[in-house]
This record gives C-alpha cells, sequence and structure tokens, in this order.
C-alpha cells in the first residue's frame, strides 16, 4: 500500500512531518510505502538528518502551498501545484491509497468531496471525532461540521459508517448506536430527530439503543453518537475547549488530558471512497505517526469497502 | 408583592422549602409575602418548628401532588387540586405575581404556557441556563430546550429577551449577544444561523458582536448566547454532566464548582406576562431561598414589562 502525506501542512510543517514519517516507519508493523509530497529542496535533508530510509519513501516535488486561511475551493483550484492539490490528483489516479494533511482544513475537505468519489449511495461524506469516556472508553461522535444541516437519511448513514469504523478501527465489537437528542423517549427531540428515530430503529446494520442526551455524551452509554454538524461541531469545539481551559487553570487529570485532540492524530472523512485524513494545524511528530497508522489500518481493514457493504 | 411556592415539588419536599422559606425571610432585603401551597397538615408542624413568621406567609392547602414522572398535559388537567395547578390558578387570577416549583417540569412549563399568557409580541416563551465563564464572570445560554426547533424571528426575540435578563437580573451593562454557530463569519452555520444572523445584526435592542462558536461558549466573549433549544439543551445537559464527572473523579477545583446548577436556584421562563421559576428536582434549602429572591427581584426589576418594551 502507498500512503500520500502533504508535508508542508500545518504550523509545524515540514519538521514535523518528517519527524513523524520516521517514527511511523520505526514502528515493526509499519507497512505502507510513503509518498511525501512537497518543497522537495527543503525535505532533502530533513529525510537524511532523520536517516529515513531511502526505499520507504519518495517525495513528489511540490512548488506551492495552500495556506491555512486562504479560500479553499479558490485556492484549490488556483493552486495546482500544492501539496494538497498534487495529494488529491495522486489519490484520484490511483497512485496513493490515502492521502494525510494537516494543513487547510476547508481545502482538505473540498478535495476529498470532489476530487475523489464518494462512495456508491452515500448522500454526503461525513467527519468524526473521538470521545473520551468517564470509564476510560472510547466514543465516536459524528456529524461535527461537514454537514450543517442534514437529513434523516444522512443521520442513518452517519449511524452505518461511524458503527463500521467503531468496529473496525476502535476495536468495538458490536457499537451501541444512539441518536442525540434532547429526551429519552421515543417521540422526543425536533423533527429531525423525530423522523430520524425509525429509521435507525428499523435499520439492520447497526445496534441502535435509542436516544441519547447532553449528559450522556461523556459516559458509556453509546458507542457511536449520531447528530447533523451543527450540534456535533459545536460539541466538539466546546470539548476541545475544556481542554484549553483545564490547561490555563492548571487543573491536572487523566481524565482531561483524554481531551487533547492532538492524542487522536486526526479526523478521517467518512463515506469517500479513499481514506482522507485531516489533521490539526498543530499537529507534531506523534499526530503525523498516528494519522499515517490510522490509513494504514482504514486500508488493511478494508474500512470503505465495509461501509459501502453496510449501507447498500 | 405576593410570591406562591409549590410546597410538594422537588426530591426533598416539603422540609427543603420550608427551610428555604425561613433563610429567605431571614434576609435583609426580602420584602414578598409568600403563599405556601401544599398539605396543610403537613406543612403547619413544619412551619411552627422553624418560627416562620405568620404575618409573612400564607398557607394554601392543596389535596394533590404531581408526581415527578407524571404525563404533563394530562396530570394538570386531571390535578386541579394539586399545588402545582393551584398555583397557576393563583397567578393566572392575579392573587400572586410569581410562581415558583421545583417540581414536574414538564407540569411547570404546560401551566407557563397555557395557564397565563404570553408577553404581546411574543412568539414563544423560552427558558435560559447561566454559564459558568472561565474568568469568573456569568453567561446567559437560551433556549435550553423548551424549542426543539426555532425560527429566525424566535432566537431575535431570545436575544432581546435574554438581553433584558442579562442586564436587569445578572448586571450585565451592555450584554454582547452572540449567535452559536459553527463557524465565526457572516454566511456561516446551518439555514437557521443564515437566516438569523441578519436578523441580529439589524436588531437595534442588542449589542449584538457576531457568531460564537463551541469554543466560546465558557469564555468572556459573549454574555448572552443564543440557540435553539435542541443544541442549548445538549450544551445544558452536558455542563451538568460535567460537574458530576469532576465529583465523581474527585477533581476539586473551584471552576468545575460553578457547573453546579444547584447554585443557581432555578429557571425563569422568559417571555410569559409573569415570573414562573422551574427548580431542579434535587433543590434544596438554598435553591428555593435562591428561587425565591430571584422572583423578587424579577417582580422589583419589572423584567417581564421591560421584554415587552424592548421586543416591540
Amino acid at each position: 500500500m502507498t500512503i500520500g502525506l502533504d508535508m508542508m501542512g500545518g504550523d509545524f510543517a515540514p519538521l514535523e512531518a518528517v519527524k513523524g514519517t520516521f517514527e511511523y516507519l520505526q514502528e515493526e508493523n509499519s507497512s505502507a510505502f510513503l509518498i511525501l509530497i512537497g518543497d522537495e529542496a527543503g525535505l532533502n535533508p530533513l529525510v537524511a538528518e532523520y536517516k529515513i530510509p531511502k526505499d520507504k519513501i519518495k517525495i513528489v516535488h511540490a512548488d506551492e502551498v495552500i495556506d491555512m486561511h486562504e479560500h479553499p475551493t479558490k485556492a484549490l483550484k488556483e493552486k495546482q501545484r500544492s501539496s494538497i492539490a498534487i495529494g488529491f490528483h495522486l489519490l484520484a489516479s490511483g497512485k496513493i491509497d490515502a492521502f494525510i494533511s494537516a494543513g487547510n482544513t476547508g481545502a482538505m475537505l473540498v478535495g476529498a468531496l470532489f476530487s475523489i468519489k464518494a462512495l456508491e449511495g452515500v448522500l454526503r461524506p461525513t467527519i468524526s471525532t473521538i470521545i473520551p469516556k468517564e470509564n476510560g472508553g472510547t466514543g465516536l461522535l459524528l456529524d461535527v461540521g461537514l454537514n450543517a444541516d442534514c437529513k434523516p437519511e444522512q443521520l442513518n448513514q452517519f449511524a452505518v459508517m461511524g458503527s463500521v469504523f467503531a468496529q473496525t478501527i476502535l476495536g468495538i465489537e458490536n457499537p451501541r448506536v444512539g441518536l442525540l437528542n434532547v429526551g429519552e423517549e421515543e417521540g422526543k427531540g425536533n423533527i429531525l430527530c423525530q423522523a430520524t428515530f425509525p429509521m435507525l430503529k428499523e435499520n439492520k446494520h447497526i445496534n441502535f439503543i435509542g436516544n441519547v442526551e447532553g449528559r450522556d455524551v461523556f459516559i458509556d452509554k453509546a458507542d457511536v453518537m449520531v447528530c447533523e454538524g451543527f450540534t456535533g461541531n459545536i460539541i466538539l469545539k466546546l470539548a476541545e475547549s475544556l481542554y484549553d481551559i483545564t490547561q490555563r487553570k492548571k487543573i491536572q487529570h487523566d481524565y482531561f488530558d483524554r481531551f487533547n485532540f492532538e492524542n487522536y492524530g486526526g479526523t478521517p472523512v467518512l463515506g469517500v471512497n479513499k481514506p482522507v485524513i485531516i489533521g490539526h494545524g498543530i499537529s507534531q511528530a506523534r499526530s503525523f505517526k498516528n494519522m499515517i497508522a490510522l490509513a494504514q489500518k482504514m486500508i488493511e481493514k478494508n474500512v470503505m469497502q465495509r461501509m459501502k457493504d453496510e449501507l447498500v
């Protein structure tokens, strides 16, 4: 398998991307060949310095970089020789099997939505976040911002995609799916939830356990929590801010350490036909290593094909 | 002024309600005459035991109690002699100026919506929650669950009602109003936010500062944060659960202590023509005292009339 990595994305590029590449290749079970996309003149000395084995990587030169604050669609169109545009070109043409970047999030989303194809039958791809549960476990919340307005059919698909991800990647055997809502009983909630509940209930591809509320997000009730991207995005950013607040207030506890979203490497786009992973701008070596490892696992476990099968 | 208090509502009724009454009447600036609604035979000895001055209160007997898990509409209709039904009857007929209960939340909401009138021009009343800010300040989030689906016009009214409440009750001079959204710039967000933003921007009765995101909820950015009741309810319950989690994990810090929503007494229903305050089921003496004091303040500051004036 071949994984493409944007070396120019993120606040600490390209150094931390190079270090992450090194760390990944040190891992015993690393099996991917890496295409490092970025400024060749800048990368060559770093690759040499970190003694990255030449038979495991290939540098593909990119003249340009899409900055963090550029308009995504415009930048992708105008900067065809940027590392992100080249990455999606390689992905679309089959030269790489997955693409990773900690660069401009909007450009990554636009690229994922328009450069490669959505899985057959998928109404809209989605992005998710890991939720640290009080008992030490891990949950998945989706959508967290790609789809601010949703139809019930979309939430139903998020439930399936989230279940496959939880099963294959998080290792949760029969993931419990909850509909994020404002009440426990069927019939509660806004119009969207009222229409979504019966669909989830009848969906044989998931283990639906009913509604979950705001108070259940951080506790061990549902493994996969489904909502539209508006609520999901607000929860994600609120959870991220909690970590920042505990840091600033010097509240030290293992539980809040798990709210450090750097731990999780990056956010995969689900529902497209190849793994695309979007990293945080502040990604460091460990995040890059985790993202490459996640891409490898997604390819190995054939996550995309399994989603397609379950969505039928 | 006369304030009605349901003595039978909440997990620790009537004892904690009696203790709260005593504590309120001990306060130097307490000025309300209290109507205590509940089982007379049970209340008389408690009122004597706590030496509650007889010229400050009157017991109004109620035969029945609406339990916490009863269906609100059904219970209110069938239990006309319950403390909540009697309370709303007294409020509607002008015998009391405000009504407080820590009983069945649904019955309190139904009572507030249908027993007394909405303020002229108010599309739908709303409920809010206090948000403890990182810097020690206090914000207001609304709606937190009364209106799961909203129109832009409703959010615009919540902004006005929230501003008046923040000004008169929280003592914030020129409260900054933020629209809870998934992006910073105008034009971002779901369809509801896109339609609401221009209305808030043009509203001369508020100090609109633009969009706020999930990461801004707990920091000092906006004083009044406006959203539909779906997102607001999820944030409220999530915040409440954070307090529980920190308690269970023995994470001791002043900041998280402020997430103990018992501190705040109760939630007033905004947009109706008289103060109705709904307490938490676990309300203790301090909560009852705070709720009575809040009702007094709302009457003194003429909060409802000021909302009406600003909504024109």
